[in-house]
Order: structure tokens, then sequence, then C-alpha cells
């Protein structure tokens, strides 16, 4: 491999001569062999927006020669474009609370510039990695508003695979609205409930799931941006504070703020915390309802088998004809990880010290697989699994049938241990409830008939009431 | 013991005769020694709460008999000015989705309003358990609500208590304000900040939590009372249905929202998973600001001593005159047990199955403790050290003097590399960065007093700035 | 209150004239009002026996004055014995690394040594709570010691009620062992099982857990008895130090060692995690065969009903007849708890600093009560449901006789494609296996005899292999 | 692209026509489009083994045809030297419990195996994925027997590791074991200790942790090959079943054995979080380890300054010559990713329900990323910090010198009061501890030289104990 020469506060070594990254990249990629994963690439693109974003204000007050500001900018849409991806080495956890990857970002950004002046990859006389191209910055505040950047653009993909689901539950729903069927608490027969209004509930909680999400993209809108270092903004020009984060936004079409307080902006990680713990909230609620739909399609002869899930696997490799119910099987476990993750992300965020936190790599490496995981169950489980769900209605009908639960209904006619006495009776004899209602005399079969109504019984109200009015 | 005899579905059984709990409950306490730990004080005045708005319904549209429904209502108030205290004896951890905690209820009211109509305990003839006391209601949409009813106002106290350490915080940052000091990121010495500074940010940072934890609240206030076993408001007459939770709010000057959805209502315990989420996020910002003073006020000789917090404990019991951070130590530690609780809680909630989650009296265990500790933590964390900070301001003086990386600030006026040379060659021969830069002859002195001005480095802008301009 | 005047470092204060704890106890207590918890009384207990082997190897080695030293035994074995259980009044949550209940184990030993002398309460020139309790001693040795005495003792109680639970699953296991059944995996139909070897597995499961949690009292037994400080025993006489912990055996009957590495013995808590995590790990089985139990006991009539749980709890408070899973419930949840605690634990011990680890507190809060809950749930699961389960026979024969996957069977006679056409076909038509293949000249009936045997499905071996080979 | 047609129970598919994996993997590959990472190519490879294993005995006891077993034989060893590493397309998180995978292998090795035999790919009639390279086995007791292999054999490279870095911590305790410096307790600072003390800590702590994560390989080695789908052993030949762990044994050269309990090894995965556990237990100290480091590297000029690391980042993007401790703050990183995998593994393991544990694959990929970044983190940690670490003698003498804290040494001579009020004198004026003893009289200098001897106070005893025998 043909190599040059390059030279840091460390001493001398030989890079990749055709490489756009440095020494320090390089001295990086050898420090960190953690994971052998690399940055996600929506978080480099972010970067490069705010390096772009940097190198035009600093052109525009004076500060940046236009000549080397221009060409830093055009590298910057190379990056953004995803043509220099494979320049960005370093490995997704490191030390250094993101100086790697800013690094490694300013030397591929210096060396391209060079390239666009006509000079030679590593001659930093041309453009600088940290004079020029890092102008008026820190990896304190570059690093942290493109990992917002990132995941407010991450999290708005993730919000539409939510509505997609939230719309199919509510179809759903209506669909299955006239299918009665046994209503279950602590897995044991409680009272008749619709198939419609159990995705009606699902779709309620993901509803609230989107606008938790939502909600937290508020605190994220909020960047350091101008902070350099410690958030004092030392060594970044009055007008370069005042105007790098409106011009982001003018390149994102995003609407951030600069935090009032950049000390605490630049040292806390609360609102990664709070983002992480939304989707915690929310891999809750869709693990619930891939569980229930384990449950309801079980069997199909030895379990509830009340739904069909789509039959999207071939099966097992040993017995013939089983359809598992793999899709919902994956939505639990990418919620494991995502609770985990979140574990993780709060020890992180717990050990900030002083001005600054150190621990963000491994931070945003969890968050940003949360996201993504998240997206990517909730397309998975929509697509694959809920839209495709039918309902198996004799089934359903058989249950509430021979339910003894349904008793219920008849506790404020006769009272709960009235009630009580033929339910037991009911369970030890087989016989059905109505018929022993029936046979002991307790109620005759016109009142049972006003009564006993199961779909009535899925609304408020006491069934047969007119009776108990009657009294 | 004087005992009485009473009777269940499961046959008799012997209680004391002055209990005002019954059979049931006496089951539950035998069936559940776990903790050994009673039911959070304030949730029992919740339930009674809930209790009383649901019999004052049930009068007013005529389902349930006056005498016994205002005998029941004096029982109630009777439970929420503490004086049946004694008689709530389930197990904080129980099974059965907290039937034993309303049955204790149950029981207790119907034994009290029994005695209040001049019966004898045990004559369930005169009120019943289940079909007055409970009329209308399941413990699936009692319990629930009062469990909103208790963290609502648990969080209320929280609230205030970090008003007042926000308060403290801020007092102290303008109190710190002209103190120029080291700041450090990676704990290496950067760039100097104002120790003003520091608790501003701590202010921020606890603001922030302030108003998330508010946010949480107004999840909270959409109860499923009305909802019964499973949400459907089967047995509940819809006049109840429509007026209770009014009527608590009347009772408790609460407002409490009925959910549309109360199918979903009953069955996600999300919203208290994003309480508990906020509280972990608040106890991170916590643990961090208790791991800086930790570390700030270190030494006294062989630490960072820039800071003295207020010697509360008497020391250590081995070393004289030793006197440790005692009250920031279970600070850290309150956090670690919130987020612990928070993944209890998170695995509580993700195990509802179909129409209820069983699993809310581990869940709300938990929930209650942690806001309980963070209120306290935060008062005690407050009065008990932040408010009696003092400075070292001779020290943070010196280190400041002392320090290299001040040499920051020369970077736009000499490039990152020639500072980079000086700041080496500082280190390497114990010299001051001034002396090198001198000697060096790279600025001349009066430069460098424009330049290298820790206070000005405190806040936004090249020091020197008119000098570049000059070049 | 009559009060008597003590001074301390700090300064003057009133302590209750009675109280055998002095002003250091009662500033701690002041100071730490976080969980309203006391410390567990076997950690007092335990503290009391390091106290008794260090005052006793003290008067022999000629350090400490015999009358003070015997009056300190004295003293030491009334806290043994609980007779004075109301004087230790501090937090369970403190900060301090355990300073606290170490000074008010110290002052309420000196203050009945001193009354004992027939001194006044509160006159420390007899006999004082740091020069001669405290003797040779550091709470960071005497603490850590005491906590390690305590887990062994609470352990093996625990241990205890595991084996009961092996013992009760063994039992039941051979009692189940003739029933045929559906095994189940992924919630849908698989191949026949016996329930013995379900209850077989679970003793597997448990006594796999009773072995792990015995191997790690093993690091438990390794103390820093001597260690003073920090580890370097500073201010130990050598004598003391050689045979204090040989002493402490002595007395306890236990055969605890003194740490080869005693300064990291003192600031390292990793053994504690490793207790949790192998509690951890029991609970992850004991919650696996309480879900199990859940499912197996769904229904009745709309669920699984394989087997019945005993019903311990009344039932529900609006659904008459409807007895539920409680214990298997609450074993769930104690499970979450254990859980969680083990996050809190983990960060605690992660959180040591240098020559200590002060957030043993809350890591030993959350370790006892994880061995108590445990030990109590485990009781309660097997004396108040396993030892009472019972079988729906009949239940069990229909779903065998109903599946479709023993298909499986014939896959080695005829091949996975052809049985998966069948099993397809079987499905869709609700025809039986059977009779698809007799009628389908699959096999004949003869052939079908030998493989379709659902007792020889439950153990390894290929059925009807005589075909096979005759092939 | 060139494809071929393909047939699975749910219809036909087209697969390209190089492809080895077939039909069902195409499918695997659409339904999990999750993480977009892939299988740990070392499971692969120990999949690879037990299909050898299984094929080997097959043939040998006469139930697979030589001809089709060599083929397949010879494709296992294909992918077990890497060749066929691109076929295995399947996402490391899955639904299904592995039997993605498992039908990748199969039909890789199915298809290689036509192709060997001079078929073509597809043409199953030659060799068929299931009734071949299937035959005897499930999903259920191929991939857990494949995992813990593969658990095994990672696990012996991350002790490799760790023993290194035990030799290290050795070699730089007995470099360091003549520097005295102060001890540190909550921070502040106590005692006297030998810098080499220290270092021997660290390296007892990992003595330990080796210790522990060999102990969790002897669970690892007990498998369930020859369970089949439930453990019943159904359709897998007795010899087989008798035979194919020896067989697995002779091929990887480990030492596994065949559970006694099939049932139990097929559905319980405790030894895996067992595993984990032991892992986080050495994260929770490699972490404290890295915090140490940090904290002793603070400064240089406003923090401990006591050691140093060696330089290997090339520092800070804006702040010139600062250094900074990546390496212990990635090992940091590292903890915390393995603490929350611990999460995801424990809930993952929790949710087994009766026949299987379908959460194994999101476990399995938390379990191998928490042993590898171990590895790697163990090895960055030795190799780029540890080893290098230098002191600076002069500082850690001065910070001793200049301790007031070290006045715990006359404790045993005048008592904890004398010493506490000189203590506090010597904070409050400046004077040194020495000085005012000696100006008040309390000791003279030849006592005192006797007694503050910092070298004799990092070694259990009381300095200057012939004075007091002299009292």
């Amino acid at each position: 491999m043909l190599t040059r020469k390059e030279r840091d506060p460390l001493g001398e070594k030989e890079v990749p001569r055709d490489a756009y990254y440095g020494i320090q990249t390089l001295r990086a990629a050898e420090n960190f062999q953690i994971t052998n994963l690399r940055i996600h690439p929506e978080l480099i693109k972010s970067l490069a927006y705010v390096k772009k974003a940097a190198a035009s204000v600093n052109i525009e007050i004076g500060m940046l020669n236009e000549k080397i500001g221009k060409a830093i900018i055009q590298a910057t849409d190379e990056v953004i474009n995803g043509s220099l991806n494979e320049e960005f080495i370093v490995d997704a956890l490191q030390g250094g609370a993101g100086t790697s990857i800013n690094m490694n970002m300013n030397e591929v950004l210096a060396n391209r510039a060079i390239e666009i002046l006509g000079g030679e990859k590593g001659d930093y006389s041309l453009v600088h990695p940290n004079n020029h191209v890092n102008m008026g910055q820190s990896t304190n505040d570059v690093y942290p508003t493109a990992i917002r950047i990132t995941a407010i653009k991450l999290l708005r993909r993730a919000l539409e695979e939510l509505s997609s689901m939230y719309g199919a539950l509510t179809r759903k729903s209506g669909e299955f609205d006239h299918i009665i069927k046994m209503g279950r608490t602590q897995l044991q027969d409680a009272v008749p409930i619709r198939l419609g209004q159990e995705f009606g509930a699902y779709a309620s909680a993901i509803k609230r799931d989107i606008r938790r999400i939502k909600e937290t993209v508020a605190d994220l809108k909020v960047v350091n941006l101008g902070a350099t270092a410690i958030g004092t903004g030392l060594n970044a020009d009055h007008e370069y504070v005042n105007n790098v984060t409106r011009r982001l936004n003018e390149l994102t079409g995003l609407d951030l703020t600069q935090a009032d307080d950049l000390i605490d902006a630049t040292q806390n990680a609360d609102a990664l915390v709070e983002v992480s713990s939304a989707l915690k909230t929310c891999a809750v609620n869709l693990s619930k309802i891939a569980s229930d739909l384990r449950l309801l399609s079980s069997g199909p002869r030895a379990g509830l088998n009340e739904i069909n899930l789509p039959a999207v696997p071939p099966g097992s490799s040993i017995m013939p004809g089983k359809v598992n119910p793999v899709i919902p099987e994956v939505v639990n476990q990418i919620a494991y990880q995502i609770i985990g993750n979140d574990t993780t992300i709060t020890m992180a965020a717990e050990s900030g010290q002083l001005e600054l936190n150190v621990m963000i790599p491994v931070l945003t490496f969890n968050l940003f697989q949360s996201i993504e995981i998240l997206k990517n169950g909730v397309k998975t489980f929509t697509e694959k699994a809920i839209e495709g769900i039918t309902v198996n209605e004799e089934r359903c009908k058989e249950l509430v049938d021979k339910s003894v639960s349904i008793i219920t209904a008849i506790n404020p006619h006769v009272g709960y241990e009235v009630a009580s006495r033929i339910a037991k009776k009911a369970l030890k004899t087989g016989k059905s409830v109505k018929e022993l209602i029936l046979e002991e005399g307790v109620l005759n079969e016109e009142e049972l008939k006003l009564i006993l109504n199961p779909y009535e019984m899925t609304e408020p109200g006491i069934a047969g009431k007119e009776l108990l009015e009657g009294h």
C-alpha cells in the first residue's frame, strides 16, 4: 500500500496515500477496535451539515478565507451525498467524547478541500483540520449537535412507521368490531369483549406512544452549537455564535434553537435519556401487543386459537405444518433490546463529570440502534403480521357460549354470593350457567335473555336493568 | 384472641372479633407474606376517596340504599382521616392485580358501616363488601384510579422539593458568579469557567426535570373509573359511569378525566412507566450533580478542594477530622435505587396480558418508593448540602494561574500547532504558558494581556480579537 | 422528653436521656430521612458479633482493659439477643459507607457498657465509642464483614426453601409421570410430552439454582476484618489482625477466612454482585415456572386448563367463581423486583472509587431484600401452589388426540414434505391426521399404530423404526 | 439476476441461481430486516460442527445414505473454513428460536452437497435440507448446542486477554511497590497506601473475575443435542442420541456432555444468564479500575496527577496539549454496554414458555457482543493504557507530606478526640499536623518520628506501638 507521511503532536505516521482521513483518524482507528462497527451514516451526514454551517458563517463574518471555506463546503456536500462514506473508519465505541469522529471528519474535509484547491492530500498548510475546518468549534459542541439532528431524523422515520401501525390497528378494530369473544384477566376467563375493542385498545396505546415520542423531539431541538469546549464559547466569535444555528436550520430544514444555557447543554445528556425512555415505553406497549397476539393465535388445536397470524415463515425444521408467530416474537426481542439499551444509556448519562459527559459514544450507539430497530420492528409487525390477521369466529363464539364467568352479569340481580355459588356448581358439574340458573329457579328464561346478552355485556351498563327497576 | 366466624366462597374462617377487615383480607394477608411492608398509606386514602365517590353517585342514581350508602361514606371519611390505618394489613407485594387491597378496603368499609348502622361486624346482610361497597366497581378500575391519584399527590410534593432545589442552585449561581476556576473535561484541565456558571448549569438541568415530571402528570390524570372488570363497564350503570369521575374530582380537588378508551386504560400501564422514566431522568441529573460536588470538594489536601460542603456528619469512625460528603453520597444511592426500580417497573408493565396487567402491585410499590426517596433526597440535598456550600477562592485562582490549557485562547492567533508545541513544552518543563510564549517570542506582553484574560475566556468570543483583525 | 447533653467534633446536642445511642447516631438519623426503613435486624446482629470478636481479641492481646472489654461483650450479647433493637435508628439508605450504622453500634455498646460498669449514659470517659468499642477497627472493615455474615445467614434460609421446592417439584414429577399431554413451543402445538417431564424440568432448573447460589457463598466467606480504613490495617495490632477472624468464626460457627489481599477486599463489592446475579438467575427460572403454571391453568373454559392451582384467594371482587393464579403472579413480581434490584446493585458496585466503595448501603439494602423476598416467595410458591396442583387428565388427553403436530413422528417414514402437506390439509379440513393418512394411503392402519403412539413419542427414538428398517 | 425457482409449504419463489441458500432462507431474510447485522461467524462455524457430527453418526448407524452423508460432511468443512460465509444472510435478530439460521444452514449444506454429488442447486431430491441435513435434529437442539460451543470458544479468548491484564497489573504492582501515596476514601484524604498495593488490588479483582468466568463454562458444557423439538428426543434414533455428543467432542476438541434432563436443557437459558452475569461482574471491576485510573491521572495541573497514562490519542480538537484518558473511557463504556446487555439477556431468559425459549436470538446477539467487546476492551486497556502507566513520584510524596489525615496513626496514643481537635486546627490554620502536635506538646519529636512513618502506615500494625506499651 502506498502511503504518505503525516505528523501530529504524538509524532509521525504513515497514512494510506489515497485516504482522505489523516493521521489522527488512523490513530483513533488503531486505538479503538472494540465493536468493529462504524459510526451511523446518518450521524456522519449530520456532522457534515454542522461543518458546512460553520464554514459558511465563518466565511461570512470574515474569519475564514473564502477560497478555503468554499472548498470545505464543497467537501461537506460530498460527505452529505455519501460519496466519502468509506473514509469514516473509527469504531462506534470510542473514548474521548467524540473527538475521534470529529477529527475523522475534520481530516476528511481538509484533505478533500486541499484536493479541490489543487493541493496534495496531507498538505495541511493549505487547509488545516483544526484551524480551518474546526474553526470556532469543539468536538463538544459539534458532536452533540450532530447527534440531535440525527436522532430527530431517525425518529421521524420511526414515527411514520408507528403511524402506519396505528392506522392498521384502527382498521382491524373496525373490521373486528362485531366479533364477540371472551375477555381474559390473569389468563382466566373474564367477561365478554369484542375483538375490535381489543385492537382499538392497541391503537390507543400506540397513539399515546406517538405523542410521547414526538414530545421528546422538542428537547432534542435545543442544541449547543457555539458552546465550543465547555459551553463558554471560548474561541468562537460572537457573530459566529449568534448565526451558526440559524444557518444550520437553513441547511437542514430543521428548527433547532441554541440553548439558553450553553454550559448545561454541553455537559448534560438527559434529553437523550428522555428519548430512550419514550422508546422504552413504546417498546413496553409493542411487546404487550406482540405477546397478546401470540396468546390469541396459540394452538391451533391445543391453544386459544381465536385469531390467525399470516404464515410468513416456512415453519419448524422438524415439525411439519407448524406455523410459528415469528413476527411478534421478533417484536418482543426488539423490546428487550430497547429496554436493555435504556439501561446502558441511563448509566452513560449518569456518568457525566463536570463540564462534559464523555460517555456519549456508547449512549449514541445504543440510542440510534433503539430507534432503528423500533422503526424496523414496527414496520415488520404492521406489514407482516397485523395487516394480515384473520379471526376464527366460530371458535370465539364457542368459548363465549361455554363460559362460566358471564355470570358476572347477574350480580346486580341476585347478589355476589348467589352468583358465586352457581358459578362453582357450573365448574364442578360442567353444566352451563344458564341451565343451572333456570334449574335452581334463580331467574326465569325471559329474565335471563335480557341479562345474559353477550353483546350488551361489552358496553357499560347493567344488563337487564329494567328488571332491577321493576323490583 | 376473641374471634368471629366468617365465610367466603372458599369456606369458613375465624377473624379477630374486633377487626374491621374480614375473611378475604385475612386470607390475603396469610397468602402473601413477602415484603412484610404494607400498602402506602396515601394509596389507602386515595382508594377511600374512590369508594366515597362511587357510593355517593350510587345513592344519587338510586342504585344504593341511602342509609347504607351514607354509612359507607362515613366509613370512607374515617379511612381518609387515618383512624382505620391499622386495618389495612395486606402485603405491598401481592398477586391478583390489587384484589387483596380492594377487598381489604371493601371489608373494612362494610364492617365499619355495619357498626354505624348498629349491626355486628361480620353481618354482611346489612352492608355487603361486594354488593354495596364495591357496587358498579371492579378492582380493575378502582385500584388503577387510586394509584393515579396517589402518584399525582406524591409527585406534587416531590415537585415542591425540586423547586426549592432549583431556587437554591440559582441563588448559589449568583453568589458564585465572580469565581473564576478551571473547567474540566474528561477530568483533564480544560479552559476557565465561573463557578456560578457551573451552578447555573445544575439549575438548568433541574428546571428541565421539573417540566418533564409535570408533563407526566397529564397522562396520570386519565383514569378508568367506570371500566369495571375489563374496560367494557359491565355492571356499571350508565349514569354511574358518566358521573363518578366528576364526583371524584369534587372530592379530591383534582381534574381527572375519564379515559376515552376504557379498554386500553384498564390493561395498559405505560403512563406509569412514563412517570418512572421522568423520575429516572431526574435521578440521572441529580446523581451527576452529586458526583460533581463530591469531586469539587475532594481533598482537602490531596484533592480538588475548590468547594466545601457543610460538615453534617461527625466523620469517620477511625480517621479524625475527616468530613465526608455523605449527603451527595446518599443522593447517588437514591439515583441507583430509582434506576433499578425503573427496570422493575418496565418489566412489570411489559407483562400485561390481554385485558389486564396483573403485575401492577410491584410496579406501584417501586413507583411510590421512587417518588418518595426522590422527594426526600432532594430535600436533604438542598438543605443539608447545596445551601451551605462555600468556596475556596484562593484555591480556584491558584489552579487557573497554574493552568496550561488556557493556551487554547491563543489558537486563533498562532494556530493549533504552535499552541500545541508550547503546551507540551510547558508540561515538560513546568514553566508557565505565559513565560514560554514570551520566551519564544510568539506573542508580546501586550498581546498576551489581551488574550489570556481568564474572565473573558468564560464568555463567547475570541479573546484579543482586535489583534486578529489588525493582522 | 428528658435529654442529656452530648458533644462531638461538630458541637453539642441534646440526646434523649434514656437512649443508648448517642449524638452521632442522632445526627445521622436527622441527616438521612430517606426510606424511613431501618437497617435489617440480622445485619445489626452480625455487626454485634464482629464487635464482640474484636473486643474479645483486644482484651486477650492486652490492648483493651478487661473490665471495659467484658462490659462491651455483655452489651454485644444483648444486641445479639435483640433486646436493644429499638436503639438502631439510622435509615437503611445512608451516605458514608456505613459509618452511621457503625457509630450507632459503637454508641449503643458504649452506653450499655457504661451502664453495666455503673456509669451514666453519655459519660464516654468510662467507655468510649471510638477508642474502646471501635478499637482496631474501621467502618470499612467491620461493616463489609457484617454484611457478608448476614448474607450467608439469609442465603442459608433461602436455600432451605429452594430445597423444599425442589422436593415438591420432584414429587409432582413422579405423581404426573403418566400424564401424556401436548408439548408446546412458541405457544404452538408441538409434540407430546408427559406432565411429569415438565415438572422434572422445573426441578432440574431449581437444582442448578441451588448449586449456583451455594457457590456464591464461597466468595462471601472471604472477609476483610483487620483491614481498618483502607485495607492497610493501620491502627490494628498485628496480633489482633491475625486472630480476630478466627475468633469471629468461634462465635458465629461460620468458616470465614481473612482475605489475602485486604486492600482489594476493602474496596471491591463484586462478591455481592455475584450473589445478586445468582439470585437474579434463580428469579429467571422461578418466573418462567410461574408463567408456565399460569398458562397451563388458564381457563377454565377459554384457556388451556390442563392443571388446577389450589384456590387460595377468594377471587375477583366483581366476577363470581373466578379463581385467580395469585401465587404464581406474586412470584413473577418477586422476580421483577430481584432483577431490578440487580441493576441497582450493579450500579452501586460499579461506583467504587479508589480505596472504598461508598455505595454499599444501597447495595446491601437491595441485596437483603432480594434474598428475603426470594425466600418468602419460594416458600409461598411451594406451599400454596405447587404442592396442591392437580391435573385435568381428560383435557390433556383430548388435546393430544385432536393434535395435528403429532404428525412429526411420520417424518422419518414419509419425509418432511409429505407430512407437511397432510398437516396443512388437516388444519384446513378439520379432519384428524390419522384419518387423512389412511385416506391418502400414505401409511396403513398397522403402521400408524406403531408410529403414532403418544407415549413412545415422549422418549427418544424413531417411532415405528422397525418399519423403517424393513424398507 | 439469474434465478431458480424453489418451493416450500408456503408456495413458490425465485432464488438467486448461484445462491447456496434456498427459499426458506430467502423468506427469513425478507421477514427479518431488523438490525441488518448478520449472525456471528463463530456461531455459523459451531453450527456446522454440529451438523457434521450429526451426519457422521447418522451414516454410522445406517440412517443416512453414505454418499449423501459424505457430501454433507464435505459441505460442513467448507462452512467451517469460512468459504461459504456470504451465504448466511439472515438477520441476527429473528423470530422463531433460531429456525431461520438452522434452515439457512440446512439449505446451504444441502445445495453444496447436491453440487458435490453433481446435481443442480435446488434439486432437493438428491439431498434434502430437512430429511437429510437436519436428520434426527431440530432447531431446538442444534441451535442451543451451537450457541454453547460458540460461547465457550469466545470466552476462552476473552480469558486469555484477562490473563494478560492480570499479568500486567501484577507487574505494575511490583514496579510501584515503593511509591507511597495518599489513600482516599469517599474522595477524601484518608491514610497512606503504596501505589503498588493499589495495582495489586486491581490484579486481585481481575483474578476473581477470571475464576468466575471459568466456572460458568462448566454449565455451558452441558448440551441438549439429541433432544430434538422439545427434549423428548422424538425422531432421533437411540444410537444417534447416545453417540452424537461424543462425536461432536471428537470434532471440536471440547468436552461437552449431554444433559441428564434434556427437557430442561431445551427450555431453559439460565446457563447463559450465568455467563452474562459473570461478564457483568467483571465489567463492574473493569469499570472501577478505569474510573480510578482516570481520577489518578486527572490534571495535569488542576487534578490529582499522581500517574500518567500513555498518550495514545492526539488530544482535543480545540485544546492544544490536552491528552485525554480515552482508553479507560472506552472501558467504562464497554462496561455500561455489557450491563445493559445483561438486562436484555435476563428479560429474554425470563420469557421462556413451556417447552422452549423463543427469545434466544436476542439473548445470543447480546451475549456474544458482551464477550467480544469485553475481550477487545481488556486487550486495549492492557496494551494501550496499563502497561504504559508511569508515576509522578514527587507529586505522590508531596500530597502525603501535606496530609492531615495521617493523624489517624496517633489515635491509639492520644485518643480519637485529641486527634480530632488537632486535625480540625490543622485544616483551619493550614499548619502541618506534625507542627501542631509538637506545638501543643501532645507528643514529642522522637515519639512522632516513630508514629508518623508513612511507610509503616501502609502495613497492619500500630505505629509506635512500643511507646504505647511503655505507658
